[in-house]
């Protein structure tokens, strides 16, 4: 049983917490929280066992998870690295001085800093890989990202079995060292996830497509109706469950969503490009009253059924 | 308690079978499909009393409900109101002829001509309000648009309650008959719907913007993805829950979608023009890596919240 440590107590960390903890994976679950409203009712809620600042939490944990927005992880992952480094290079030369007493003090107290994990849990992949690529700990972190959430944000959205039977994917793990591969391969496999393993830039393709853009046109969506719909009761009569659904995403939050969609605005722009030219492609089958060809971008959209029941 | 006949034995068709005769509204319900299969699996899964031809359900119903793709219901509700009036003279001729011979006859066999009702349950209004304006057996048609459905068609699509709680539209009423709309209201509510009543032009506006557009967006979107992504395997094991919901609609199908998009091209097209503008506002910002943009337009579709749940 390990110490986790979880940096950042909202959807993705504080249902980690929850799962980790009543699943025995955690024997105790540290939380580091800057706001502190949401660090309060973390501990009220009971998400974490104890909330810590940063330092404490980088030196007591075993296993730190960086479940902050993609605009701060990068440079925390970065950060955290740095300090494992900082406490390897103090034990290695505390060692050399007395090693008696050196190793008696890391048993007694901290796990020892060649042994812990850094994981982050961020939607685009790249530039986290990039910034720690040339790290003296580079083996020490493993890059996921569970592919699990809702549209709510905060401790208070947190819950039990939110990863349940999703895919997580590992990025680029050959840069991991194995045994800490295998031990977050065990963390998700205690939360039911399916690991999937792709490289870096991959991911941030696959994600802008499958992902993000779901995101974008569920804001564009928002955008016009509220636009066009002055009378807010009317949205509210009419929403069917076919509009709540699809304008779901749209609830999201800026903290989240403007790094992801900054990092990952290549791959972004491109699949905008095409999603705005299918739409012309609509909008010109539609103005021109041409059924067939109306017929055909539809039966061709249901091509989807296959994929995703 | 009344004889209703549905046309059509869809999802809509169908799951209003269910509810009128399982609470109590409905001691018949007659149906006619021209589709051999459809009308198989209706008897078999127990939808409707009888299958019956058209000609057939329209003497012996009180009320005929149209669920058929709004392309098809405009020249049927003409239709059958044709049939109401052809039946109201010849009722009056033969009472002409030989009084008690015809009121015999009439009381014995057939619900009377002038106390039959038809509805329609279209998604669009103004063209089947248009078509039937001038009817001499207007009065007897009232047109309504029960705002719920699933992305599933066909008699095995019907489920118990999918009206429950949804709001129903009730169109240009000050054609139709008070008694009648009194009737058609009570039929609503016993599937637990909300009225409201809306000029049919108003309807088309206002559906196209909270829902058709809804309906374009998922298709865009699933034709995006699957474009971008060849391979299929990909798009399952990335697609998380977000993906799925915004993606849902683009399983509705050709058949239904293409009538309501050429019937209410004008208000679609209106509504397609903002939402593309949307978007492009959208991809130049993540073009010019424009932070505090994105922010505002992220934070401005957000207050969907406060509408929709």
């Amino acid at each position: 049983m390990k110490t986790v440590g979880i940096i950042g107590l909202g959807l993705i960390g504080g249902s980690m917490a929850i799962d980790l903890k009543r699943r025995g994976f955690a024997s105790q679950v540290l939380g580091v929280e800057q706001v502190p409203l949401n660090a309060e009712a973390a501990l009220k809620i009971g998400l974490v066992d104890e909330v810590v600042p940063y330092q404490e939490c980088v030196e007591r944990a075993d296993i730190i998870v960086v479940a902050v927005p993609v605009g701060s992880a990068v440079g925390l992952v970065s950060d955290i690295l740095d300090r494992f480094h900082a406490g390897e290079e103090a034990s290695a030369n505390a060692s050399l001085r007395d090693p008696v007493r050196a190793n008696a003090f890391a048993e007694a107290s901290f796990p020892a800093w060649k042994e812990k994990i850094v994981i982050d849990v961020c939607s685009t992949k790249e530039q986290i890989c990039l910034a720690t690529h040339y790290h003296p700990c580079r083996r020490q972190f493993v890059s996921t990202h569970p592919m699990a959430g809702t549209e709510y944000s905060g401790p208070w959205a947190a819950m039990p079995g939110l990863f349940d039977g999703r895919a997580c994917i590992f990025a680029n793990t050959e840069e991991s060292a194995p045994k800490a591969v295998k031990t977050i391969e065990e963390l998700y496999d205690v939360l039911n996830m399916r690991p999937i393993y792709m490289n870096a830039a991959n991911h941030d393709v696959h994600t802008a497509y499958v992902s993000h853009i779901s995101h974008v046109t569920s804001f564009a969506l928002a955008l016009t109706v509220l636009d066009k719909e002055k009378d807010e009761k009317h949205i509210f009569d009419l929403a069917s469950g076919g509009f709540s659904s699809t304008v779901r995403l749209a609830k999201s939050s800026a903290d989240m969503w403007v790094p992801i969609l900054t990092q990952n605005r290549d791959n972004v722009l491109h699949v905008m490009d095409t999603y705005i030219e299918k739409m012309n492609a609509f909008r010109e089958a539609v103005a021109n009253y041409d059924e067939d060809r109306i017929r055909a971008l539809i039966e061709e959209a249901n091509r989807i059924k296959k994929i995703i029941r």
